[in-house]
């Protein structure tokens, strides 16, 4: 019998209660592939709507997981570095394809076709994995993959961020969001926050955000936003709550300014064409990250120094609640696994 | 008493049948303008809009009319050239402002509240003034301003149109609509027409349009526009009809494509943001074209000697006719004042 490991497995659909701890067979590299030794890894709203069948193309059982940070333990034939046991983090993106505006889609996210990071060891293709930020802990530095990614597209390469922005943020307690507003800051754009939890605003205040709305209190938190924002109404937007949050959203937007959606949670959106023609906004969507993003992202990183917001930090044994913290959309920042 | 001329007045709102022909001051030209002897004017819908009072800022009476061609009759003072006698169409954009993106909108439309071209003279700011592409006829001139340039804007500004794209242009008898079809046909591109009526459908086909499709006779029009796009649909869509029709447009979009929309006449759009994330599509608004645009328009024009689509021509004293037919919908194309 071979080397085994354990990892959070999902045997059957059900809910994130169906993620239980397992000895499996440990993976052996591929040929151009790396074996990390995983650290920590992390969750995304995507592993929860796995557990629940939500999702396209589910093949279980498999090991979940899209974040995750660790050592190089083995190279895969053809790979010749990094040296084994480099501090690495893992771009979770396979097969982005040659056009950089968009995914081609053939290969999958990890944790799902492939398995994933929710193990003591993964392989995955040696141009996936990337040196971590020095300065980040490795609680940190596993929170970054898959949100610090989808966040920096939506900022950078869609929404051409830049000092002189007035950010709106909808909903700020998500994952992609609190990166969101990691950048927006990290550039000295002006941020405002929009969420239905006043301790969610208190956590975003407290990483520097300008305006806090609480949605829930205001009477009217686009009006709130657009007085707030100055010039009209705020100049770039990010949001993927989607429904009659983005109809508002482009309502108050600024003339020229951008809409940039990864999201729709509350599903279709009421839109009134003339707030888009008259003003001459862009609507641009985005999905997950290119590998030129995900590079581009690691040097903002280091550059700025700058460090994600961790929520909580759960054991292996504990997948179902952190899961379930998720669902509940209790969470401010990211939601940790120790593997 | 001064020199008078004719021009067709609204002194009351009440729809097309409130225009008329009536004897008014001839007006001499201001500091920095030319006066220009017009010939050939033309409708658009917001001099329709405005007869029903439709339109914001109505201040009456009133001289309508965006479009018009003609000759240079005299200098303001300040202004040094072009000849007198000269032949030229006039932009109808006042006081764009000095961001390219977007309209500041503090100098209106000739038409309202400037005095407009439905008239035998009409003062306008020399900037304004250029020289009639030679190879159109007095008609074709005076077709091509306002929505000539909205159109230019629409392609390539804002929509970036190469030969290499499929554009879905929807509704394709309005005047703006027939600039596109005109403008896609130029590059090259593949192009797509709907209209839910065949002679205007055959108008478009013998203007270039590849394929033409009858939104109330299909079973499934959108459906019939992605599958003759190939590629998994349009990559460049224009569209001014808002309502279900651009909701469709969105869902037929290939991945990575723009959707321009300049308009709205049906309404608010039902959106489903998973299409404009997932496919990472551009939603782009428009509205006129800057003096860059109209610059460049005109240089579109000489370079492949376009001819734009003149839907009739009236006299002054049909000037309810012309506008009743527009208000119909059953132009294609635009619809000429003789002055």
């Amino acid at each position: 019998m071979g080397a085994v490991m354990k990892a959070v497995r999902l045997n059957e659909l059900g809910g994130p209660e169906k993620l239980h701890v397992e000895d499996i067979p440990k993976p052996k590299p591929a040929v151009g592939e790396i074996l990390v030794n995983i650290k920590r890894a992390a969750f995304n709203r995507r592993d929860v709507f796995i557990t629940q069948g939500l999702y396209p193309g589910i093949e279980l059982p498999k090991t979940l997981g899209s974040d995750g940070m660790g050592s190089v333990a083995e190279l895969g034939e053809g790979v010749s570095g990094p040296k084994i046991g480099t501090r690495v983090v893992i771009d979770p993106t396979m097969n982005w394809g040659n056009d950089e505006r968009v995914w081609e889609r053939n290969g999958g996210v990890l944790g799902m076709p492939r398995e994933g990071t929710f193990a003591e060891f993964v392989s995955v293709p040696a141009a996936n994995v990337h040196p971590a930020p020095e300065h980040l802990s490795d609680d940190e530095a596993a929170a970054v993959p898959l949100a610090g990614v989808t966040a920096y597209r939506a900022c950078f390469s869609r929404g051409e961020l830049t000092k002189d922005d007035v950010v709106l943020i909808t909903g700020v307690g998500g994952g992609v969001q609190s990166f969101v507003l990691l950048y927006a800051n990290s550039v000295g754009a002006k941020t405002i926050v929009t969420s239905g939890n006043d301790e969610k605003l208190a956590r975003a205040k407290a990483m520097g955000a300008d305006v806090c709305i609480n949605y829930k209190t205001s009477e009217n938190w686009s009006k709130d936003a657009r007085d707030a924002a100055g010039g009209g109404g705020p100049s770039l937007i990010v949001d993927s709550v989607g429904g009659e949050t983005l109809g508002k959203a482009v309502d108050i937007a600024r003339p020229a300014a951008r809409v940039v959606i990864y999201g729709g949670t509350n599903g279709d959106a009421k839109i009134r064409p003339f707030s888009i023609f008259w003003k001459q906004l862009d609507i641009r969507g985005t999905s997950m990250g290119s590998p030129e993003d995900f590079r581009h992202m690691l040097r903002l990183f280091n550059k700025h120094k700058l460090r994600p917001a961790v929520d909580r930090v759960f054991q292996m044994s504990e997948a179902p609640k952190a899961a379930e913290r998720l669902a509940a959309h209790d969470q401010f920042g990211k939601v940790v696994l120790a593997i």
